[in-house]
């Protein structure tokens, strides 16, 4: 049943052969990939806007050199990820170029807020597309939450868990859907802006005193208008999902993906102030401004549509970066294990899950408000750009390779220019939730380190020591096997069991817990009769309890046991043909058998009878 | 942690021995008892007002005739439930009653509406206890639900789990003080009208055409009305848990109950009229009266307090009835088994959880409407009644003792009677919600009767034939023992299980699943180095799962297999010391043993390997 509607939603298991077949071209790489940076232009200008205004509108006009300074960063960024997808094919970005070229530590650092910002970046994206359908249809307003978790667990992690190829099919349209629509609109508003065909009065005059809370507003809108390039490093965490030649293709997509962002972001900002558009409750800028310029008419929905579709998609780029990430993390040992595990469609299964429960978690946390949300975000997005960009640097001067002087100056500058945002970031952002990051990746970190000593003390404690090799296990002594079958009373799946226990050992005893007096005395009497050759030990336990008695006469057999010896606890369990009518039966069974593998060093059969009807 | 937590709600456990100690003294059986049909005065006389005034204040003047017909109805059940004690002091009431005189189904139906009706009563009881609070504290109206939940889970249920004794002492207060204040309230109420202090205007005029629709509306108010006759079977269904003489003292009791009622019921009813009080939302009218005869002081509050903690105690009835019900359900096999089975403190703890969740069910579907719950009530109570008093007829024929022709007609009168009120109810309140009870009667027969017929199934499949006994089992033919051990390389899990693998049989194979060439073959090098002396057969799974590969190997295993031979599936398991190291590994012991025990035919043994850190 269960197994059927898997099937269902996630389609026919896939052979390892298939596992190379799963691979990206350009064209669908740039849909998948880029989604993530694209899309942030619906929410980015606006987040600048919105700090600028939040004490009134003085300060608007800052929004100009704000962009560009953004502009700028992109261009950085973009260039020293460029380099990063060549030097590691392997993918993992950040985490990756740091563990190679700065040690552990860094590396933890950058794969903790490397998980921060995909598990944010999915809930930022998502209740964003959600903003841009309920700009467009304000009834859904009370339903944001909802839908939010909807396109979550219904729609992405069972794509995804599907596997990325098909989605990449699903999810191209959306993309280029988007950006043509954007470019069109930035295309057509500059137009009328140029035409002079003004729809709103331009900015109020610019009159402001100069003082500390100014220069904090300015940066702190910086810092939230970085939120635009998050997703710029997607790439370079999924080169080996590319085409081969893997690293060219990477670095292809890359710079395409920048251009775009370019324009859009800088055409969206400009048209924002151009029209003077003010952040509204319910109404997100990008549909003002759409409604503006296009009026109300299909084009807008058009605009509406595509946004909430790339926006869903971007989320999707976490879908594409966290897994493999994880499965690193796990193949090193800072993971749970079966993180690194493919499951049936190929795709790292448990990954998509995690990842999904996280962002759940997230968006229930702040009821899917995206401002909030973006408080968190891009603090450790620009930890890792940092972080990768020194890596880099490190890497370069190891190599030594034709030009490295000029590589290393490049990511050199990307890392201090990232270095600058991140404080920035950390200081403007810190009281509005920066600081819940602040303190989770120390958390994780921990956790790494604390599941990867886990690992180390299994594996010592498993490994053979050499004389068990050539056959040395053979000669160990062989003990004897002692065997207590707990009874409920005498039938045939005590006959069952105890033909067993004779097949194993000489050695066995059967236990009877009476709870009261009469019973004791029937199945003993029973016993007598039936004599199958096995002693019957009866003990009376006055608070009804079966296992605390069973427990301690194993405690009891356990002090006189030799080395090489063996205790074996030997249930009769009758297994019931349909589900319910287990309801009907008390679990004794079940409990005896969990009880004792988790607690006691003992061995525990279960000598299953299947009733037939 | 779980078990200390549970001692802390619970207690201790109670050994045997001190079951004969939860014994109850009549004025303390009283208390407990006597709280449901007591309590219902609370809603019963507003039910019927309620139920007249719906088409308008015309029918108002009906309230008392029916009032006089509901008195009435009450000396007859009681007098009949006063030998439905004397004639079965084994408890259960009207379920044990027919099952004696009526034979199966009429015991199963005594049995189903039993069941709904106690239920019903926890669900009613609780939620018009918080309607008395809510009267008194109009801010917690939209707290109504999670408060009813909270007493039914957070006092209730806690309560009963510890022991009726403690539970009985905890609620002898409450009872006499409702009834103290509700005589006062009376008494006051009386002397006021008397001394012609009107509060209110006499009834407007009785004015309205004697139509069907008028026949229909007063017989629905009187249906309503008999809720307040539920709990009168509370205490023959709970005899055995009276001090000795058991049936003189709950015979004593049935009568005093009996006389408080209807002094009770009468009163409110005739200050109601005298008052002119018509129903409120969210305002008992019980809270309206208090309020117009007591004023708005501490007596008010005094008489709202002891009404919701009577009402409380009212849904306790239900758990001193139905849990030994549902265990002697379980004894005669038409319900699960552990339902007979008596929890750490001597009580039916299964039955009381059950009745809980039951209840809290009803509770939820109808957001703690007390008008609502009351529509589903009584039909059950009544048909029980009917069953009883009919069996207690029979019950005297039979017995023919001296003058059982008087008691036989008195049980006979109670019989038509209640039969009168069943049909009354059943029509008038059908579409109301009685429906729902109609059809969860037959529901429940099919279940008692499925269930019985599982367990007889059962006792014939568990049945040891005769040429078993006398030591028959013994000459079983011995067979052979096919051990197969899944192992997922090499190591001391491995190691460990292989060595108890040689205790118990000469025929071992290793089985290892790769999900990929490479491994299997390293693992395959591995093995051969160790030379354990155990064959190792390496399966590939393209589809990268561990179950299917080893079912296949067991499943042809089972096909060269002899009468007398088993397979043993010898599963190395290694056991993490921290509760939260087991999430760090994939969970395929568990799996496999879980789906081998559910599924196959084959012995599962798990060799646990201890984690020391």
């Amino acid at each position: 049943m269960f197994r059927t509607l898997k099937r269902l939603l996630i389609g026919a298991p896939l052979p390892n052969q298939s596992l190379v077949r799963e691979k990206l071209p350009v064209w669908k790489a740039l849909a998948i990939f880029s989604s993530d940076a694209l899309s942030s232009v619906a929410y980015g200008p606006e987040q600048i806007i919105a700090v600028l205004t939040a004490a009134g509108a003085a300060l608007y006009g800052f929004t100009a050199p704000i962009a560009i300074a953004i502009l700028v960063l992109l261009v950085i960024v973009s260039i020293s990820y460029a380099q990063v997808a060549r030097a590691n094919p392997g993918g993992g970005g950040s985490y990756s170029v740091a563990k190679k070229n700065l040690g552990e530590t860094v590396a933890l650092v950058a794969a903790a807020s490397l998980f921060i910002d995909y598990t944010l970046t999915v809930a930022v994206s998502i209740s964003s597309g959600t903003d841009a359908i309920i700009s467009a249809f304000p009834l859904l307003v009370p339903y944001r939450t909802a839908i939010d978790l909807g396109v979550l667990f219904g729609l992405l992690m069972l794509i995804n868990l599907r596997g990325v190829r098909e989605s990449s099919t699903v999810f191209v349209f959306p993309t280029y859907g988007f950006i043509f629509g954007i470019l069109i609109l930035v295309a057509a508003g500059v137009y009328q802006a140029l035409a002079g065909r003004e729809a709103f009065l331009p900015p109020a005059s610019m009159k402001f005193a100069w003082d500390g809370f100014t220069l904090f507003a300015i940066l702190r809108a910086f810092a939230s208008g970085c939120s635009s390039m998050t997703g710029v490093e997607a790439i370079s965490n999924g080169v080996t999902m590319f085409q081969p030649p893997e690293v060219e293709n990477a670095r292809k997509t890359t710079f395409i993906m920048a251009l775009i962002l370019g324009l859009m972001f800088g055409g969206i900002t400009f048209l924002y102030m151009r029209y003077h558009l003010l952040p509204q409750a319910n109404q997100t800028m990008l549909s003002q401004l759409a409604f503006a310029i296009l009026g109300h008419n299909w084009s807008y929905y058009y605009i509406q549509f595509t946004t909430m579709l790339i926006l869903y998609l971007a989320a999707n780029t976490a879908y594409n970066g966290l897994p493999p990430l994880l499965s690193l993390l796990a193949r090193d040992g800072y993971m749970p294990r079966y993180l690194a595990a493919r499951g049936d469609r190929l795709v790292f299964s448990n990954g998509i899950v995690l990842l999904s429960i996280v962002a759940a978690m997230f968006i229930l946390a702040y009821y899917g408000n995206t401002g909030h949300l973006i408080s968190l975000y891009a603090l450790g997005v620009f930890l890792s750009f940092t972080i990768a960009q020194t890596g880099m640097v490190i890497h370069w001067r190891r190599e030594r390779g034709t030009g490295w002087q000029i590589r290393a100056l490049i990511n050199g500058i990307g890392a201090v220019t990232t270095a600058i945002v991140v404080i920035i970031i950390a200081v403007t952002k810190f009281i509005y939730g920066a600081w819940l990051v602040a303190v989770a990746i120390p958390l994780l970190i921990a956790m790494f380190r604390k599941i990867y000593r886990h690992y180390q003390d299994m594996r010592e404690q498993l490994r053979l020591p050499r004389e068990s090799y050539g056959g040395g296990s053979r000669r160990h002594p062989a003990g004897r096997n002692l065997v207590v079958v707990p009874v409920a009373g005498v039938n045939r799946v005590v006959e069952n069991t105890l033909a067993y226990a004779r097949l194993i050992s000489s050695e066995i005893i059967a236990l009877y817990v009476g709870v009261d007096e009469e019973s004791s005395r029937e199945v003993r009497e029973k016993w007598q009769r039936w004599d199958p050759g096995v002693e019957l030990i009866v003990r009376y336990s006055p608070y009804r309890t079966i296992l605390e008695p069973i427990v301690d006469f194993v405690n009891q057999l356990r002090e006189k046991r030799q080395p090489g010896d063996f205790i074996t606890i030997l249930i009769p369990e009758f297994e019931t043909r349909r589900w319910w009518h287990r309801l009907l039966h008390n679990q004794t069974g079940w409990f005896l058998r969990t009880y004792f593998i988790f607690h006691q060093d003992v061995v525990v059969s279960v000598v299953p009878f299947h009733l037939q009807k």
